[in-house]
């Protein structure tokens, strides 16, 4: 199962590229290192460790953040490649690098548990999270080459790729599995009734039945 | 700004009562209360505290939770009555009643800083949650009364009545400002660019716009 | 074990009932859930977790607040039923509900590992805890239904029905797993010798002995 | 405030000491230090620090853990003396030496906020532990000069010299300020009424107001 | 004093740059954003909050990432450009860009309150930890643009350029205020006594003497 | 695992011993207790529990700090002695004991996840540790018998007896595995390339060479 958590976590991360989160949240290591076993059968808060002995330097290790990769997201364009580095297995982060082709979004989403930063490595995207309720107050920047944008924990952010050239971030997570919650996703990908979302964005099942088309797995 | 503070923890209890929650992860105690000031000027992570010695029984107290009331919101047409206890600041909790008509829905949502419960006091209602990204998985029922479910911290979870009669429910988060995000006022209700949703939502501008025009303060 | 714990802990929680608690120091998730898988052999601090596949909605779901019943307590006469939900696992959190017939008490006791709030579903009773040494303050108040009431973390608490009528109520405790002392049970029901317990009740051994006669199981 | 708090602290770490304990669960620091300010006004979790530019080695030091000293109890007959040291603010931890003459205990009572862990500096005594509910099993051992013993957070523990000389103890709580509740204290020294005591006790208004006769200040 | 420590902060993260750091494990946060007030005179566990309603998107933002900058290590070599995000207060994070010529190190240091991550921005560099007693086994690899590797919490750990380009790298640290012990300082710098340096270094005097006339301030 | 981390901690706390440690930042305990169960395969953050049922007082007891004994270093001089209790885990804390021959140090070293505190039990030593950079100040102070010092968490500290007789001291970590770094050791005991540490030094490389050469295994 960790295997599969690990799975998860890298699929999580690279969905969650677009923007950089350092959540900082997740309990205290009780040893130098807790190398993610992806051998293990053991299921517990996190992922079970591989022997000390067999602890080597690439568990600690990634290349590639330099390069676009990874798995696109047909529905949205952007493309995300994850830092799987079974080392951080209990040090509280993960990274991920994304990719937004103009025009491009990573559309509105939440971190269930995880802030996060985000530094731009190319080209120029519009960043911003939206405050809770009440206010829904936006605290957005267009973030150029260079520019670094912080989001506190489990609020709603988004990266729209409104320039004229392609965009590349690194992310950083404050958690070894922050999870990746996509507003638009949770709402039309998934089970909820017809009338529940009609209800939700005031208007009629006929608008809602029109969206949800789009979000059906062709 | 504790009294502020305070009165945003209400607010936002208020509406985030349809659901209790219980999230457990504020910082531990280090004396045997900090009951919330609201006349301090001290601004720090949580909210200052009053005197020791001025602390009374009825700082731990609130009455009501039998009753209806609090504020309505008119966009959904739950009422959600707030349980605002000083005395639970620095303990982690925080609890509201919610009221849900015939109809009524309290939309989906989540919560950045909690876990929650929510038990029924009366009625029945369509209560679930949907796991993070890619499952997007619904794990719902219909609450009757004497029933509890469980929302893991941070993810999208809703209350919808559609039986026959009013539902009334008492949450628990386990935070003492677990804040709420609506997922459809973060979209619709701020100042999120058009074209970023149309492309959030897999829709055109004139589709946004018709969704919007209802989220306009009238 | 994690079955044995389990047991434990809805043995605790049903005892525990009697007060609502909301304690929140439970260490973070790492993942959506952990749901606690009762056939597990692994011995970790908390329960090791089923398979997310295997996870179904009645594992965040309970039925039965809203009447009577679980274990009733010979000693005192309240009857507590726990709230078992495996999906609590990892999100630091238990409830219970308690019932106290006229006359009844849930004793002086504390929780090693938790808050706790409590609301009054039926009737009325006297609800307090104390403060720590040297005030040994009493925080109390008689509270009827709708009314709720805060316990900080390890503090001692106690519920007494000194009213006309049965009371009941619905318990919140911030821990899966939050542990309850009672205390005379740990002064006499133990092995605790009768010669210490005369210095620590400023007392003779008679009068411990006496006491001691109503803890031997009958 | 933080003076006041400090002498809190000071007060029921004397009265703590003959146990020593080691709990682990205060919030991490934020700085090199934060040394306690007794002179600052502002009430927070916790205390606030001096100015770093005014710490010095003595903030760190305490002096006279080899010499008995300190509070004695008249109603237990143990001597117990803080260690208060500023700089252990936002450390997590406490200590203090307690002095146990031949015959006098140290009573059953619980740390709210910390688990302990105590070393014998001279003589002999009993020390032990009880389990919580709902099996009071005692977990207990003669000590001697040398002998560490430790107690898990939260649970009722004693200290009994049943030997022939004076006995000391230095003793490690993993707070900062981790409060003190002793059982006997909080039945009989604050305001429980007698008839929920008699009703704790399992037995009659007379024999609990013999008991609390020798409870009240004289 | 929120004021001095912010700049604390910024030179800390500054000289710590030349590695980027995740730690996990600064305390919750209460609120959406509690953005740090250098104005404030409050001195607590971290760093006081400015008020909600001016709170802007800046205090979010850091621009300069992409080019060299800060402050020099006349030392070692290095230049460390911090990146002092207002908004990171209690969201356990901070992050820097250090940049290494040819032939320079940010030598062996530890961070007491942090894990981190590295990200290569430009060049080479030969990255590693150093893993506890009583192994001191090393973690290190040649690190090109677009690698990253992580080092634990509390670990020592170095940063040298050996290669023939200037090495730029983007820094993460899991605490707003993670500190920074270079080793060599910490003996050197400061007022250790030379005997106990010899005989920590197992080396005479006047070796001690040698070394240390190098880190005497010019 | 757990027997050989067991192991490490044994050793770990051995060498740590001439400094008492108390940091507080392990993960809550989630039961009354989780023994540690040296013959459990299961490898976790931390260590796993051994069945409650086979449980008994001694897991909680260790005897000896009253002698000297345990592991002595033949580099530095110091002898220390463990006290493993496998009580301890999930307490957050460890303890042992050190002797200090005159001449001899316990040399500069980190705990990478602990804070500690020291009380002298005989003789007298110079103890101290080094603020953080840009600082480098040293808080120190000649203990005699009786006096306790605080150290934060991940902050350089020492000990060195230039007295006249020998020295022994009872240490406090607040970890159940804080972990050692001593630094020379870390610095020359590995396989740090001989220039990195010229450069560190702002020496030569014949100047490391010489050094080096003594703590080459012999």
């Amino acid at each position: 199962m960790a295997a599969k958590m690990l799975l998860v976590v890298a699929t999580l991360i690279a969905l969650v590229a677009s923007l950089s989160h350092v959540h900082a949240f997740d309990p205290s290591p009780l040893q130098d290192f807790c190398v993610a076993d992806p051998t293990s059968k053991v299921r517990v808060n996190g992922v079970a460790c591989k022997g000390p002995a067999a602890v080597v330097p690439e568990d600690f290790f990634f290349a590639g953040v330099d390069k676009p990769g990874g798995t696109e997201s047909k529905r949205y364009g952007f493309t995300a490649k994850a830092v799987p580095i079974p080392g951080l297995n209990t040090l509280g982060a993960s990274h991920a690098r994304v990719d937004v082709p103009r025009g491009a979004v990573f559309p509105p989403h939440i971190h269930p548990r995880a802030s996060e930063t985000a530094v731009v490595l190319e080209g120029s995207v519009y960043f911003g999270f939206v405050s809770s309720y009440p206010d829904n107050k936006l605290f957005a920047k267009v973030l150029r080459k260079g520019d670094v944008f912080a989001v506190p924990q489990g609020l709603v952010h988004f990266l729209y790729n409104n320039g004229t050239a392609p965009a590349a971030l690194y992310a950083t997570l404050s958690s070894q599995n922050p999870g990746l919650v996509l507003l638009a996703d949770a709402l039309f990908a998934g089970a909820l009734p017809d009338d529940l979302l009609a209800k939700t964005l005031l208007t009629d099942d006929a608008t809602i039945e029109k969206i949800r088309a789009k979000f059906r797995p062709s």
